[in-house]
């Protein structure tokens, strides 16, 4: 990497005068400025910002983008990467991205400029390249979603597997007729969970209706409702839901209670993730149990060795289906 | 401010010379480094860290601190921040501080290092002492919570008013036996909410019996669901619990549910803050709404004027007394 003194040369400055234009010094004139900023982005220097470790350029904090923070799912994470990033010494800077490429890269400039010696990014919807890019000189892990043969370590689940024990819970208490409450399938996840979800109806040769599969563009309560009320509308009712998010779960529950429909009498539901509000609705939901709190843990462990310059491997980590009322009665 | 060229006569080396020390070059022998740091620290210099915008020092980034991501509360006010900060051409990161001063005075170091352009902070537990300082040289605002008769400017609401409005609603539908799950009383907001409390009952002539009132370390559903264990144990139960939290209520609401009690019938419950999961409980809650995204756009709004140079000036936000089935059956 370009140091100061290079730029300096290349500009045919001093020194002092590439650190005044840094600094916004308006004292340099406009011609000398231009010669300073052509010569940092030719030589593509990046200075270390923090000066706070004065012996060594790292900042001691890594950076965690996220989606959205409105998902409980994604803040039993971050209790995860903050426990074990402050054991080891580090802190975390949190960025909400809500999947905006523009803002993505506000934040993986903070990378770059040395802000931050590492990333773990939660979002599904990074721009792979770009990622992939910073990935061959930074530090760059992906927890929960990731890219299928990609080449940055990533933490995760098997979401194929998890969909599979999900409905095969559905199918041997008796349904047939099982919805499916999905994200959108551009995402990877949404794509294994219903990979997930078509095996178990194969394997027990019971349809696949494409009436019953109901896609939703965000995961709020809110669109669980609209989901079941949609659902609720077929001629041919389902018996049972399985949503890919317990947020969409308690959405659908809220609105299976207010239409006066029994759970899990008339319809069970089974949601994804064992978010602590899981326990609270009435009834407690069946899900897929995250080991949330590890999954954090691990992508924050799997960072910092990459930050010490050790090779890390990808983990899918065990997921569990918890039983609860919205299934058994 | 002192500039690199102070801090390089000081030290009595060359400007080449500190930016090497600063970006941890080798070639610097002991001696000189230590200079050169003795030469920052007195000097108090700061330099300008992201290099970024190469024309002025503005980072264009707010460092939001909040207690805790868990509650949400706090992911709602951020929310308005974000898109406030978003639509005048910033962004945002969040840290969350646990309460810990150590992690505070960490992230509290990237207002003084320039890698943020100022900070609004939501933890009711912040180093006031530290927090003043930090405000008479760079921009702070205080969002929920503040210091009373303090010189930092707050959005807040009414906290008093808003506990003697949910107290009223409860005395006028005939409850006299409220119990209160309380915070902390070091909080200033659980100290004003308290107050509220009383108020109400001394203006209804009730009694305030000390056996109704419950205090937790947290907010978390747990909590709640430990404070309702413990009031249930009272020989003279309430007929009704007014929570300062949302979080603790529907914890609470839970308990009730589980031990067989009836809400309303039985026992009413009241909480505070109207997060999106009161209307998900069954029955749903009856709350005070905290204008949450105003509050959090307000916070960004006064920063930035902060930022610009403008006088800012301390607002109080209207609340709401939101009734559903919780209290109404």
């Amino acid at each position: 990497m370009a140091n100061i003194q290079e730029v300096a040369k290349k500009a045919g400055v001093s020194v002092a005068t590439v650190s005044r234009v840094m600094n916004g010094n308006t004292s340099v004139t406009s011609a000398t400025r231009l010669k300073v900023e052509h010569a940092i982005e030719e030589l593509k220097y990046e200075p270390s910002v923090l000066g706070r470790n004065l012996r060594n350029s790292e900042s001691r904090l890594l950076l965690v983008l996220i989606p959205t923070i409105s998902n409980p799912f994604y803040t039993e994470i971050i209790n995860g990467i903050e426990e074990t990033a402050i054991q080891n010494g580090y802190n975390i800077l949190l960025c909400e991205t809500d999947s905006s490429v523009q803002r993505e890269n506000i934040y993986l400039n903070m990378v770059k400029n040395k802000v931050v010696d590492g990333v773990i990014t939660m979002d599904p919807a990074i721009n792979v390249n770009k990622l992939n890019d910073l990935a061959r000189q930074y530090p760059v892990i992906q927890c929960s979603e990731y890219e299928e043969g990609g080449v940055i370590p990533y933490v995760s689940i098997n979401n194929e597997l998890a969909a599979y024990h999900a409905m095969k819970h559905l199918i041997k208490i008796g349904h047939e007729r099982i919805a499916l409450i999905n994200s959108d399938e551009k995402f990877l996840y949404a794509r294994q969970r219903r990979q997930g979800y078509n095996r178990a109806l194969k394997e027990y040769q019971l349809p696949i209706d494409e009436d019953l599969i109901y896609h939703t563009d965000q995961l709020d309560f809110d669109y669980g409702i609209q989901a079941m009320r949609h659902l609720l509308q077929l001629e041919k009712k389902p018996t049972a839901v399985f949503a890919v998010s317990d947020t969409l779960a308690i959405g659908a529950l809220k609105e299976l209670n207010e239409s006066g429909f029994q759970v899990p009498e008339d319809i069970a539901v089974v949601g994804f993730d064992k978010i602590s509000f899981t326990n609270m609705t009435n009834p407690t939901l069946t899900t897929i149990s995250q080991p949330m709190y590890k999954m954090g843990s691990t992508a924050a462990m799997m960072l910092i060795n990459n930050i010490m310059g050790k090779k890390v491997e990808s983990i899918l980590l065990d997921h569990e289906l918890v039983i609860r009322d919205s299934t058994l009665g």
